[in-house]
């Protein structure tokens, strides 16, 4: 019978759950549907028998649950507070539920830290001591990994560079404050963004692409960029612009050995990150250029379910077998 | 006879030593000019004689020496590399120079490494596991420990908060980026700012101070703002907002238990600290406002010189001391 590291990535609309070894190697992997509307109950018992049928399929005992998931949440009482896309999960006691069902370590983390720690353990972080992954998507999170540990600070604060002010007299963020990043370079604020520049009423491919069905998305303006609409190139050369600034300052703040950029907008690809290379050491002005490295994840829509196999590697029982075994091949 | 740290704070008009032993209790101290007109020979052999003296007199034999210095530093090397307030200190191997007169570990870091180092393990920042130590002076440094060690980053470039960008449509600073915080709130910029309101002709107590002798410096400013002076209170509230999204930023990407302001102009004190207070929750909408703590430096002008023997403290044979003694107490 083998031992399984359990990963669970909860989202809005779908929970990835994966059985791996402590390398990274899936040997089970399934989808369910999250259906919030019928509140967390149904969800948590559907993850449970998914678990136990991929188990007794694979003939592998769990040996630790790894858990990421939207916050906000209060990590140290094991918490899912109400995060904006799973309402109904209102101080849901989710790692005692698994803890109680599988009586094994249960670890939990919000989704941009399992994610920043897949990367780091599985992904494009490997080799890089101090790590610093964000993803930029509907919103835009961070995590940080030094040494091979989520790094949290106080209040499980650590790395949120999407509520960072990169525009001072900008517009007000859901958060309350002005001038998030994330008022300007998150997939919302990039979709208000180019519904406001369609609904001015001047002449683009952007707007044509978005008369003609296209969503005012992210997506839509790379498109529209990719065949070089005026228009669409200038909001992106914006969005660009805003997004060194503010991940320039987080690197000027943690000097990390890799800045890590995964979530929807990233499939961009080089069109994001030739401008950021080009732009953040701009900003960035007491670290020399080359050391400043600016990768894409490496495990794009996996990073979150890695992530959660990377939380439960990070299980005491599981590094103390980690350790041991390290000790005697030396 | 005793154990003695010896703590080295070199700036560009004087160099502290001082002699402490672990708990931060200085049995002697001693100042002398650093002259980096006549190079950094006369400097160094001047160190030398002052430790052995200073000793001798105390019956003490030097165990560790830590060493804080204005940067830029190659730390990995112990080199000294031209410093702009020590330009004539080009390339110098201090460390081997002291290691080789004296035969103990040198520990090296720059002034406000140092300085946050000292805070946290005696003054402000005792009891609290992860510090951002902020200094506002001529320049605006930082320094960040994470459980009682100091986190330098990749190409020891973290906490350099004076080199965040706050204003993306500011002014160029000297580091060559556009907007830095310090181009605004720096000693130096403060008084480029008063300077220029002065000149504007507008009446104002600032003015009639500048007139009447005093420099167009942060303390004239904040005496003008003691007298309600309204030019000076416009300046300082820009001051302090800026502080406020600069530091603020930095909150939020590091999430520390606290922030320590330290340097010339946090002696303006409450003057300072209240808006910074008031404000900076404002600006970090991820961690509870009570989360928030926000003090002043506690050795003031010392905080340097307490970091050269925190430096020195933390060298491999006194913790290996230190923690020795913690097990057998145990």
């Amino acid at each position: 019978m083998n031992d399984a590291l359990v990963g669970i990535d909860i989202g809005g609309t779908k929970i990835a759950i994966a059985l791996a070894d402590v390398d990274g190697g899936l040997f089970a992997r399934r989808r369910i549907p999250t259906r919030p509307d019928l509140g967390p109950g149904v969800a948590l018992e559907n993850i449970c028998l998914s678990i136990e049928e991929m188990a007794a399929e694979a003939d592998a005992s769990v040996s630790s649950i790894g858990l990421g998931c939207p916050g906000p949440l209060d990590i140290e009482n094991g918490l899912v507070l109400s995060p904006a896309n799973l309402r109904t999960w209102n101080r849901v006691p989710i790692v005692e539920k698994f803890r109680d069902h599988f009586g094994v370590d249960i670890v939990f983390d919000n989704d941009a830290n399992a994610a920043a720690l897949g990367e780091c353990i599985y992904g494009a972080g490997i080799g890089f001591r101090n790590v610093f992954y964000v993803t930029i998507s509907t919103g835009i999170g961070g995590g940080i990994v030094l040494d091979g540990e989520v790094y949290h600070g106080v209040a499980n604060g650590a790395g949120e560079v999407g509520h960072s002010i990169v525009k001072p007299d900008g517009i007000r963020c859901n958060c309350g404050s002005i001038g998030c990043l994330e008022t300007i370079c998150s997939g919302t604020h990039i979709a208000r963004r180019v519904q406001e520049r369609v609904d001015s009423g001047e002449g683009s491919l952007l707007r044509d692409l978005v008369d003609g069905g296209a969503a005012p998305s992210g997506e839509t303006l790379i498109e529209a960029v990719k065949q070089n609409d005026r228009t669409a190139r200038e909001l992106w050369d914006e969005t660009c612009r805003y997004l060194a600034i503010g991940l320039g300052n987080a690197i000027t703040i943690l000097a990390p050995d890799v800045l890590i950029i995964g979530g929807g907008i990233s499939a961009a690809g080089d069109l994001l990150l030739e401008p950021l290379r080009e732009s953040i050491p701009t900003y960035v002005s007491m670290i020399p250029a080359d050391r400043i490295n600016i990768v894409p994840a490496a495990l794009r829509e996996d990073s979150g379910l890695y992530g959660a196999v990377a939380l439960a590697r990070s299980a005491p029982a599981v590094l103390s077998t980690l350790n041991a075994a390290s000790v005697s091949q030396n």
